[in-house]
Formats: C-alpha cells, structure tokens, sequence
C-alpha cells in the first residue's frame, strides 16, 4: 500500500478492529462472526464478490482474527488482507462436506464451539444466489448466539476524518461527472447511452489525475456512475425507476444521479434538471423542491431527533400546499453503503451527532407528468452542516 | 406491453403463477410470502431496487396477488406490474409505526393470519442496507411459516423457450460487446477503461438495432457489461479479482467477462486472452483450460447428476499433472441471476435435464503469473448439449 493512495490506512482498520474487540469485552462476546461484506470491508479493508459461497471474518476477542472462504478467495485474502492471521478454505459449494459443516469445524478447532458469539448471521452464510445449508447456530449446538449487528454498525454511524475525506474524493469526482452529463444529455439522446458515455469520459479524468492512488474496492463495471435510471420525462415521477425506453425529448423533466466509488465510499448528488424553457408548473415544483431541501439543510445540527430534519422539509412543502406530492422521507446515511442508519424520517428518533454523514434529498412526483428532487451529502459539524457535495441548485444553472 | 417486446409474455407469467398456486395446494400452502427481487421478478416480471425499505409480494392461494411495498414503488408497481391486484403501501422506513407491523395488519386484513404461509423470509423483509425490524413470524403468531424458497426456484431450474430466447439474445449481444473489447484493450490502457468504452459502443450499437423491443429490467449503469474486472495480468490469477491498477502490458494473460441483461436475463461468455505472443508456459496452460473445458461440454446430456460434468473436467486437468491449479468447480446454473443452482460441483448430485442452462467455465490459477478460464452458456438439449454462447475458443483467435 503506498501512502498517499486513497483509502483508509491500515492505521485506522487496526483502531477499528479495536474498538470492535472493546465493544466485545463490555458484552463478554467470545468472538465476531460476520458475513456482510460490508461489515467485513469496513473491519478488514477486504472487499469480496458476495456469492452463492459462503465467506466468514471472524474477530475472536483474545486471539488473531480469521477468514473462511471459498478456495478461489485463498489468494485474494491473501494479497488484499493484511489482517487475516489464517484463511482456511473449502473447496467449493455445496461440497461434498458443506461448507457450513466445515466452517463449524474451523470454529471448533479454534476452542470457540461452546463460546458466546455474536454474528450478523446465525445461519452462517449471507445467503446469496439460491445458497442452501445447515444453520451454523444448530452445527454448533453448544455455543450461545446473540446479534452481532450493531457492534459493527454502531461504529459507522460517526465518520472519521478519513472516510470524510474520500467521500469528498468521491463527491469531487461527482461533480465532474455530473457536469459531462450535462453536457452529453440533450434531446433525442437515450439516457442510458449519455450515461455510459459521461461515466466514460469521468472516468477517464479521474484515473489520469489520480493514477496510482486511486483504488476501486466495489465490484462494478464503472466506478464512476453518473445517469438518470430511467427518471426521464414521465419516468421522473418514479423515484425507483429502472429503465425508460423514451429517449430524452425538449420539455422533459429529469433527475440525474452521480457516484464515484472512492476506497469503497460513495457520496450521492443527484439534481432535477429541465430539457429547454421551464413551463410555470415546473418552476413552481422545482421552487417548492429546493425550499424544502433548503429547510432541511437548515435544520441539520448535532443534538437533535433525525425526525427533525424530516419534519422540516416536509412542512415546508406542506405549507405550499403539495404534501401529496410527497413519496419518501428526507433522507439517509451513507457512506460505504449506499444507504446506511440513519434516517431522516418521522420514525428515527436518532440523535443527530458531529460526523454524521446523511444525503438530503425531499423529493415531490408528480404522475404522468416528472419528479422533482436534488440530492446532496452533508457532513454535520461542530454546530451545523457543511456540504460534501458542492454544486449547483438552481433551475437557471441545471436547464439543458 | 408491445408484442415484439424481448421480454417474458403476460401468458407464461399468468402460467408461472399458475405452477406456483398449483404447487401450493398440493403442499396445502395458503399463500406465498416473498421478497426476494429475483423470485419477485419471475413471478410477476415487476422489477424493484431492493434496499431498506421492505417490498413483499404475496400470493394467496385461492385470491389475487398483492404487494406490499413503501409509498414510493406504489406507481411503479402500478405501471410496470399487471398481476397485482392490489398495492398496500407504508409511508416509508422506518416509519412512526414499522412497516412490518403495517405488513402483519395487511395480512390479517385478507384473512391469512392464522394460515400456512411459505415464504422465502420469515423475517418478512429482505434485509438490506442496516434494516432492522420485528420477525414478520413473530407479529403472525397464529400463522404457521414453513420455507417457500423452492416453490419458485424449483420452477428455475428448467427454462422456458422463452427463456432460452432471451439467453440467446443476451448471448448474442455479449458476442459483439466482446468482439469490441477485443479491439479496445491494448498495451498501456487501463481495463476499467477498455471496459467502459466497449460497454458503451456495444451499448449504441444494441439499442441502435433493438430499439424499442429491447427492455432493460435490472438496475444498472449500462445492461451491457464487457471487461475484465481487475483480472488483467497476475490478477487473472484472482477468480474473484474486484480491481488492478496495473494497465495492460505485452505478455499478460488476461481474462474477460461479458454479459448482457436481457428482460432480466444474462448469458455468461469468458475468454482468456494473451496480450502480444503467447510463451510456451501459456501456450501449455490454454490447451489444458481448453481441453478440460471440451471434456465438460462432450459430459453434459440429459440424466447424468451434475456432478458428472464436474469430474469429466477436473480428471481432464489432473491427466495432465496441473490439479492444484483448480481453484473452483466447473459451472452453475445461470438465467434471472447470474449464479443459479444446480451446481456443477463434486457435491451436487442433481439430475441434469433438458432445458437447463448451465455456465461450463474449469479454470487454471497460478498466483503471480495468470489465470486461464473460458467460460460458455449451454443449454441442455434432448440428447447433449448446445451452445447458447458462440464464440471463438482457440488462442490462435484470442490473442491481441
């Protein structure tokens, strides 16, 4: 690892794998078992493709920390790794001995088979592309388990100084996508060709000024993701839409989205923007939108309820008169996922804390016409916000 | 729904729904409790971005089927899904009152509290992005659960003709898309970027000839995925390379990937390719990959257990002395997701029948030098096997 690359030093993986095994002492927990490769990227710095094959980081509190994994991850851990004492392997899934049996075998030569263990996963395994077996949790019948979840994820809640600092890499990067966009999107043009292209062209940038330094942790055919998902005219209104056959045409209202995976991290910006001369109903939407965002921003301060940003914005498009327009709540966490705890929504209660990061993004749909949201990433500080995401929000800056 | 759509018909989903129901009476199953996207999506052909927020689709017996998704899918389910009867929906996660509590009072309302229920998730959500909430078993005390994973996945196993349309769609897309790659990666280019330009003019081309009978049901950057995911050089030696630095240089052995999402279905089609000419070390590694492929593909036929084709490929490699550079089974079953059961794999003693599309791809691994891995997509036919991907296979025609 050299040093200046972008990601998080060894230093600080080492801090957190001790404030896990702190966690742990105060709970008595014998060992950590996890399977999320989130949780697993965020203690280790490993990043794996999560399969059918049942992969395992676990962090006993005395003793050296170790993988169990496919014999096609041996390697990887091995190079990728710098915190795993032992890698035991099965060879394959199912097996002719299953995987899981294995892995409760590895448990119990490590004398922790009638030990309190805390996983985020009693069956052993995250479960994916029809994976089937024999919970961990019955295999060994004498260990005690308990929920493991949050000794990782309380831990994420709060950024460090170095995750904020590649998600403002990321939002960085973000921006510069964002503007490609802009600039490839016109009308006539499917979105998903401008997308690809722009995420082309960002990218490109972005590895000639970053060269060395720059390290992609997720699977993904591009890093770098700047596009509109199929929210283009009608589909705007959807706010999970997959996919529009309608190429862009004059009077669309569009929401972008731009992410660039930074060590793992990726900050979100994502604007509406209007194809030719606005008509008074989208000037108005668009007004109401980034009042409410501007409400939100404004509310954000460590010390009170995330429902609190939420109430702000939603009030403030109440006031107008379009609460029906409303489709989600304000707002998440985010960091090494796209979406983390907490939310800002009428049901967290979450205290808001210095280093919190969260996207504010009040959205209003209008069917059968277009939807209207900005997204961005702040960060919370000492006494209020600040932006991770810089860009422009007004509706003479975001016209094609 | 336009008729010439490459997408799953409205009558073989009405008949998917129909085998599920017909499944569930013979079990005495009351009604079918799902979330996961994939089940979702081969059931109804509605497609959603699985994250926190919890989306179920239910299918009673003896009524129609309803979802149960946040306010925010509510028109996309209206729009893209013409099997739900009706949509309850929750304001959003986590929400003043929890949304699986929502989701039991739901239930209850259609009378399925104190039924059998089989369902792919007892907990009652598929758990993304730091979801927490009470276990939908525990809210339904009077209900009794039992797992429902194999009512869908069974139905998986064998595909459709239709089904194998779309493959060979896809295939045929993966073809082109690898063809430009080909032409895009040389000495001194980054991957990611050869990548991303191919993805992109295979794209322009596809949707250029497909126009509006192509449909795109997964979310993603670009439907078209050409590339070599950090598996360029000695990390073609890593199955499960994420990233390299390293650009491309004369001599690599390199390993592509290419897939194309058709109405959610993707072919599977992998070259090992070597930059400039190859050395008598690569030359040799190829011919055994090659012939341990070609031993796999001469197995397959219908009424052999899965694992016959496993071995046909692994004693290939061990006649000629390189066993220990196997790091994984042979293949998997591919079509909604990429890696499907069953497995081509020592343990899996599934009967092969015709209909099924298997990935058939043995690979050699050697750290610090290379990795060697073709990988195809066949389907199984009344007597053999045939290919679903047509692709050249030799080093004569995979160098550049």
């Amino acid at each position: 690892m050299s040093s200046d690359e972008l990601r998080i030093s060894r230093a600080e993986h080492k801090d957190r794998i001790e404030r896990i095994r702190s966690l742990m002492r105060r709970r008595r927990i014998d060992a950590l078992y996890l399977v999320n490769p989130t949780r697993i990227l965020y203690a280790t710095g490993f990043s794996h493709i999560s399969t059918e094959r049942p992969v395992a980081l676990v962090i006993p509190r005395e003793a050296g920390l170790f993988f169990m994994a496919p014999r096609l991850e041996y390697d990887h851990i091995r190079e990728e790794c710098q915190f795993a004492d032992e890698v035991y392997t099965y060879p394959d899934y199912p097996g002719k001995t299953h995987p899981m049996r294995l892995f409760a075998r590895f448990i119990s030569d490590k004398g922790l088979a009638s030990k309190l263990i805390a996983t985020d996963s009693p069956d052993g395994a995250a479960g994916g592309y029809g994976y089937r077996g024999p919970s961990l949790k019955d295999l060994l019948s004498k260990a005690k388990f308990v929920d493991g979840r949050d000794i990782v994820d309380n831990l994420r809640l709060v950024k460090s100084s170095q995750e904020i600092r590649l998600l403002k890499e990321s939002a960085r990067w973000s921006e510069v996508a964002h503007d490609i966009l802009l600039e490839n999107a016109k009308s006539g043009v499917h979105d998903t060709l401008a997308a690809v292209k722009s995420s082309y062209e960002a990218l490109a940038k972005m590895l000639r000024k970053l060269g060395q330094r720059y390290v992609q942790l997720r699977i993904a055919l591009s890093p770098v993701v700047v596009g509109f998902r199929g929210q283009v005219g009608t589909g705007s209104a959807i706010p999970h839409a997959v996919y529009t056959k309608d190429k862009i045409r004059k009077g669309d209202v569009l929401v972008t989205e731009a992410g660039v995976e930074v060590a793992g991290y990726t900050a979100e910006l994502e604007r509406t923007v209007i194809v030719g001369k606005p008509s008074a109903k989208a000037k108005k939407y668009f007004e109401v939108m980034t009042q409410a965002q501007d409400a939100a921003l404004h509310e954000f301060r460590p010390g009170i309820p995330c429902s609190r940003v939420d109430e702000a914005a939603r009030k403030s498009v109440e006031a107008s008169g379009l609460g029906d327009a409303l489709r989600h709540h304000t707002g998440h966490g985010i960091g090494l996922d796209g979406h983390e705890p907490p939310w800002l929504d009428p049901g967290d209660r979450t205290i808001i804390r210095q280093g919190m990061v969260f996207s504010c993004e009040p959205g209003l749909y209008f069917p059968g016409y277009g939807g209207f949201r900005h997204s961005d990433t702040v960060e919370i500080t000492k006494k209020r916000m600040g932006f991770i995401t810089n860009y422009p929000r007004s509706l003479e800056e975001l016209r094609i």
